[in-house]
């Protein structure tokens, strides 16, 4: 072994919509920060897999621009370690390919000889050990400078999926490591029978183990204006002082944005990025590659690719029912029910999925389950809201509940951790009175300070600076109501914040 | 013509519970109060059917002492007529004999000439001049002594409605009315199909008319204990001082209870009543009686027996479906989706129907749709409350919707109608913040009396009378937050209500 585990980097693939989990997926909430399966959301569980095996600076995760600051906040619960963990934007999604580059030139600058674990953020793994265990080998195969993915054995005909097929050519040394023979796309039904009873066809997991310079060379072979692409930013975010113009245009100078921030809203980034094809790892090296080694899988794997993969990962009652929240049920079967505190009751359902969220339910079929895209779809062109935010957003400093909007006024209840602290703020357009039903809230109003307690009220007036504490160690509940012609988030003014959003 | 329209009454029973079209029907809010088919509620569609038929004092509703109150206020924004309505409470139901012996034995009193025309208060008639045209008829034949039915021609093999079948005999001399033979329950789906094609069956409607001394003769022959029972309730009500004791006990006496109002409430009533069997005039009266005629009815009606009920009377699409509310759909078919203002988006439905509450959703196939009931029974058996109440209430003076509550507060949207006032009232556990979101409010507390303006907020402290009013001409709306250990509607103590209720 010439390489310390000092080497090895986890890419964290989180730029993923979840339109597929709607509604309980939305854009700013999307399924890899859902707890669908197992004791924490997916991308939290990812984290967890990896870390330890590797630091947490080593640990990338590789987001849009539009859902980091989501995704940092979700992670940041995990406490101190998450603060290691580093970041990397793309201005916006292109697939897979460009997702690993953009991490390829990241990790090809700070650690040159590193060794490339990219893991999808959402994907099902209940056993860590497992997999852990797995990864050493892949890292193996990566040493001897391969292109190492992972297969799992196919326990069913599943069309969901893409396969790998391995040979059992001598040439491959290394034990346990099989040499992929090809990459075949989403099945039939009945080759998808063939291939399980073939035996050499095992489900792409989509986690990949490779050399930094390896992946970067493969991209140079098989996608060279993707490669020409990657150099370009990489002379942006890197080498600005290489360029004819300084990468930072004075607009966001001005604005006090720091070198890598303003980086990354540089529209010279943003042109080259939209300009890039859209393409899959997969379909782009992968499929190519002539030096490409399997992992057989000892761990159980779903991609949740719909809310029909539930029935593999999550135990089902006698009657074939995943019944979850707040639910009562006569006689359905094979049947998926997601509530949360509202009651939904069935009865006599078949392979149906019904899913509950505070503003909006689906109910469907189980064969027809991927149309969800459709309804998503249509709420976009709509102009409506149920695909974009949940009533509950979750902030760095605790959650908001919209419980009603209005004509003239919303309400809303606010959660404040203990410790936690709003930015310092003013509103255009409305006022706020304030009700305090737990907890003790510290109020700043126009320069002066108070306390406000239980079942006492404020009141916020328009055009006027005031900040909330919960400076107590019990959360804190308000209750909040707005009142003015326009009372949407977007009517807020930051001074000062503690979290990094003025 | 002996008899003039002033002897004509209407009894509308509205006792039903209504329980098969939850989650829309609650305990305090039963099918009769839903609009569910044409431009008003079941019951106002009712009262207006016999409007002006016969006056406003000749009609009756009868219904539970439970149910009085909601009933009265929901049929109140009828206007001035509705005042005139007179309400004949049961203490408790007993299904609709020991209701229309009640009903008699107030109408004997009251006229004892007259003729009663039983209509129940939840069924769907559309056309109300084929109705009242129809009803002459069968008035003609109440007048000759007879009981007389509305029957409906089927036109399909219905398994959900009792029926009757007529004779030609040449002795029944009034033209348009058929002697009846017999009634026959509920058939088998092959019995059903005999039925519609032997031509001499029909639905029975449950729509009676007859004289109320002939009625009270029947009653005293088939069922003499109902009779017996009947004849005692009416001293209690009438006579109290044949009575050996006092009707009122001296309890209620002290609580200020005016006559009638007391004599309901009597024990000894409640107790005949409980004891009195359950069960419907039409096993009890109309299967044994030997004069019983029937109007074929020509106007087009359903009992609205189930959710799947709507597919007759509600127009459908192209795809077979009824889809009401805030819906999405993709080819689902022969399905019945009805929401409110939340979202319900449903893929590929077959045979189903989906009814969404702000609190509670329902999923069930068309043909266990019955099944509904053992929903309410295990919410009923596990002290829920989403089968009682629903989180926007009707009130005499507008309306509250309860929009969270949560551990130490209850937060609602309170309405007020132009003029409106409630009763001046005290909680002794909870205090009220009120934000004034639209309108302006007078509010009167300890005494002192203010306005509050719109995004005003006011303080009604534990323990202090207080009254909320509308002065103005345009909807007043508050936001209240409620602080307390407890925030149950029943914290209350009212001392002055124009609406009757202290």
């Amino acid at each position: 072994m010439t390489q310390s585990l000092n080497n090895i980097h986890a890419v964290i693939l989180a730029g993923g919509s979840g339109t597929r989990f709607w509604p309980l997926s939305r854009e700013t909430c999307p399924k890899q920060m859902l707890q669908i399966v197992g004791e924490d959301t997916l991308i939290r569980q990812t984290i967890k897999r990896i870390n330890g095996f590797v630091s947490p600076e080593n640990i990338w995760i590789v987001t849009t621009e539009d859902k980091a600051q989501d995704i940092k906040f979700h992670v940041d619960s995990l406490g101190p370690l998450a603060k290691k963990i580093q970041f990397i934007k793309e201005p916006l999604g292109r697939n897979t390919a460009p997702a690993i580059g953009l991490a390829a030139i990241h990790l090809s600058r700070f650690s040159p000889q590193s060794i490339m674990v990219v893991m999808p953020s959402d994907h099902a793994i209940p056993d860590h050990e497992k997999f852990l265990n797995d990864l050493k080998l892949a890292i193996e195969g990566a040493k001897e400078d391969y292109l190492v993915t992972f297969g799992v054995k196919p326990n069913r005909p599943e069309t969901g999926y893409g396969y790998i097929k391995i040979d059992n050519d001598p040439r491959v040394k290394l034990n346990g490591l099989h040499k992929v023979e090809c990459f075949a796309e989403k099945p039939t039904i009945e080759k998808a029978k063939t291939y399980l009873s073939d035996g050499n066809y095992f489900w792409n997991s989509g986690i990949f183990v490779w050399k930094t310079s390896r992946i970067l060379s493969e991209i140079e072979k098989h996608l060279p204006s993707l490669y020409q692409t990657l150099k370009e930013i990489e002379s942006i975010l890197f080498e600005p002082h290489k360029l004819n113009k300084p990468s930072i245009p004075q607009s966001l100078r001005a604005r006090g944005l720091s070198e890598p921030e303003a980086a990354i809203r540089n529209p010279q980034l943003l042109t080259l990025y939209s300009n890039l094809e859209s393409i899959s790892i997969d379909y782009g090296i992968m499929e190519r590659s002539a030096d490409v080694l399997m992992v057989p899988a000892t761990f159980q794997w779903s991609d949740l690719g719909s809310w029909t993969a539930l029935d593999e990962v999550i135990e089902k009652d006698d009657s074939g029912n995943i019944l979850k929240g707040n639910t009562i049920d006569i006689g359905s079967q094979n049947s998926i029910v997601f509530s949360g505190e509202r009651l939904v009751a069935t009865i006599g359902l078949k392979d149906m999925v019904v899913v509950d969220t505070p503003d909006a339910t689906l109910v469907t079929t189980k064969d027809r389950v991927q149309e969800v895209r459709k309804i998503v779809d249509t709420l976009r062109q709509n102009g409506r809201e149920e695909h974009l935010l949940h009533k509950t957003v979750e902030r760095p400093w605790g959650s908001y509940t919209v419980l009603e909007k209005g004509e003239g006024y919303k309400i809303k209840r606010v959660a404040l951790n203990p410790g936690a602290k709003l930015s310092l703020q003013l509103h255009r357009k409305r006022s706020e009175h304030w009700v305090v039903v737990s907890g003790v809230a510290k109020v700043t109003r126009d320069g002066e300070t108070f306390l406000v307690h239980t079942n006492e009220s404020t009141y916020i007036p328009v055009n006027t600076k005031h900040r909330l504490e919960n400076p107590g160690e019990v959360p804190l509940q308000i209750i909040e109501v707005q009142n003015g012609d326009y009372v949407e988030e977007d009517d807020i003014e930051r001074f000062d914040d503690i979290y990094g959003r003025t």
